[in-house]
């Protein structure tokens, strides 16, 4: 394949390493070079030099003194999904209830028959819409779970969606299981019996399959318990995959806790999270992946990210795209409201949708920084420095895209 | 000029007339028509039609049934200015106080010497790339302030720039002169003194040249009082200008109030809002220019949207972009934030930032609507509904633009 050289660059702004950052090192270990150039060898970093060193090379992209990063990683989305949920703002701003607008047949059970009523066709071409937005903005990896299906049949079709995304899209993506998202209509007042469902009847096939790489879970107030979630990561575990857990949106009943227990990948929302579960994440090297867009929409709190980084635990920040709580695969506007309500800096929002979040996705080996040997995915942004990022709000600041040596915009 | 049929839209959303509306009409005087056809004719609205009997016409858009609406007006930003100031990041997570920043050289002082320092042309080529930006996101007319010269050289520099964008950039922009947006250092601890200044030297030099349209002066604790704000509005009505007034945004000094009493065409912020400002402005006709976008980048609370609404003051919503406290110029977000934060429908946001920001400019004649004898600026959004337009957050959702009859996206 060919070789590129991106030239000229004003700031190239890395972490380095396959790791996630943590603590002081999530702000200390995003280092700065200026004036330097980055060159490619096919779908590979080949190496970084000083502009006046950098090899000769046929083809070359000026970068015109910009800032350039590497691929933004988006690890948390339920990319896969039918319909929109529009029709329930009015319902929304009339005071309803969750539960009245269940009732209404909206919430999570709208987007539940949607799913199910939607084909494959169908799913795979929303998600390229989505996909190619979020490209064009710069998030070059996708985390995208399934959860809308909630039975055999339409989780599976929901994880062969993004199988087909990798395969013949060409898109970047990482499949997370996730039929233990809510309890569906069938299993009613029974998520004992849900869960036992999925570990035994569902999860053997998906292993068949090899349909995902991570498990999840939802552990909350009124959906699964401590020791459903449990249950079902251990299941995970035991055929072999990696786990998350959602753990903490609204109650700390011992999600977080459990996430650092049990070795999980990577736990997500954390916004009630207590000193117990922050510790319990610290010491099992779990990384927060935060969702400060739904936190905005849901008029909700922001999560500690804060007290998360001082104790040891790697954030990463994440879109949480999906039709319900974040209808936004707006990466960029995270970035803002990590700096603006998270408090934290360039630096560190940085580190959190680059090396954090391959890191939550199991790709710290070859994502998430720009070094030889990683893959060449990187960002040319319209913008002198990543203090502009966070700072700059609303519009779409990724100039161009590289995805795999590739350029895509 | 030519005709341009517009066909197969799926909702037409408009208000209809030339006034804002205000109270309860601010949802119910917005129409929804569906499967119908807009003809244009040059830059001008020609008639809307069902489908079925839409006129034959050799330039045809299909609309694909999707929603239409008329073209975005953003009835507030701080467009002209040097320089950015994502510098000012790293000293506001350190929580440096805003005196900190000004003596860091932070601030609006901070934008003045930028101004200053920038030229007519770097100005104007800064003002088109960012006007460009919001015609891609269906903004198709903006109002510009002056107000970062404080002087009769930069004020009049920066009020040309906007004729420029005018006259050789075929941009719509209506032109306030905000002299009196701050207290110049040459002017440190005289207010009065500056005002003087502007009135007197400055205004008439503005108007001898008719560079803008309206005078809009910050009346707030620390910056100008109500005399001091009275004083630089009768001046400027004086000469003939329509006047707006940027009031509340901290403390209810009575800028609201003044806004009513002297027939404001609109009053800016109002996050501090009063009962009393609130009657003032109901009874005086004020457009309520709300700015969402600035209360989320800078942690503040949300303006009272729903009592101004229940009040009768016609409402209108705006980015204020400013290199400060919004560097956003995305109306979009600002629409969603009129949903989540302001708990506006979606034809109250509608009508805020259609023909209430018509009005808010003085062009409640021309734009704002789509009728016949309008100004044919149209958007065809990526969207069924208007739900989704203030539901869908944190991307780009303009389809097609057209300004003046002419499809610039």
């Amino acid at each position: 394949m060919a070789m590129l050289l991106i030239k000229n660059i004003g700031m190239l702004a890395t972490a380095k390493g396959n790791e996630p950052l943590r603590g002081p090192a999530q702000h200390e270990g995003v280092e700065i070079r200026r004036g330097c150039a980055v060159l490619l060898n096919g779908d590979t970093i080949q190496g970084v030099y000083d502009n006046a060193s950098a090899p000769d090379c046929d083809n070359v992209i000026d970068a015109g003194g910009r800032l350039v990063t590497a691929g933004l990683i988006d690890a948390h989305t339920h990319l896969i999904f039918g319909g929109w949920r529009q029709h329930e703002v009015p319902l929304k701003l009339r005071g309803a209830s969750y539960l009245e607008i269940l009732q209404a047949g909206g919430g999570i059970l709208n987007t539940l028959v949607a799913t199910r009523n939607a084909s494959e066709d169908e799913l795979y071409d929303r998600a390229v819409s989505a996909l190619s937005e979020m490209r064009d903005h710069g998030i070059t990896t996708v985390e995208a779970k399934s959860g809308y299906g909630l039975d055999e049949q339409n989780e599976l079709k929901q994880l062969r969606v993004i199988r087909r995304l990798k395969e013949e899209g060409g898109f970047n993506v990482v499949p997370t299981f996730m039929a233990a998202h809510a309890v569906p209509p069938e299993y009613k007042g029974d998520p004992d019996g849900y869960i036992e469902y999925v570990c035994t009847k569902i999860l053997p096939k998906v292993a068949d399959e090899e349909l995902c790489e991570f498990v999840d879970v939802f552990c909350e107030t009124g959906v699964f318990d401590v020791e459903q979630s449990r249950k079902m990561l251990t299941y995970g575990q035991a055929y072999g995959f990696k786990v998350k857990i959602h753990a903490d949106e609204i109650d700390a009943i011992g999600g977080s806790k459990l996430a650092g227990e049990i070795g999980a990948v990577s736990a997500e929302h954390l916004i009630a999270i207590d000193e117990e579960g922050i510790s319990s994440m610290a010491k099992g090297g779990t990384i927060a992946c935060l969702l400060p867009g739904t936190s905005l929409y849901l008029n909700k709190e922001f999560a500690p990210a804060r007290r998360m980084i001082e104790a040891g635990v790697p954030v990463a920040v994440c879109t949480d795209f999906n039709p319900g709580s974040c209808p936004s695969n707006d990466l960029q506007l995270c970035m803002n409201l990590g700096y603006l309500k998270y408090r934290m800096t360039p630096e560190e929002v940085l580190s959190a949708v680059t090396i954090n979040a391959a890191c939550a996705i199991g790709r710290g080996d070859s994502l998430g920084t720009v070094e030889p040997g990683k893959q060449a995915d990187l960002v040319i942004w319209a913008a002198e420095d990543i203090d502009y990022l966070v700072y700059r709000m609303g519009t779409n600041k990724a100039k161009t895209v590289i995805v795999k040596g590739e350029i895509i915009k």
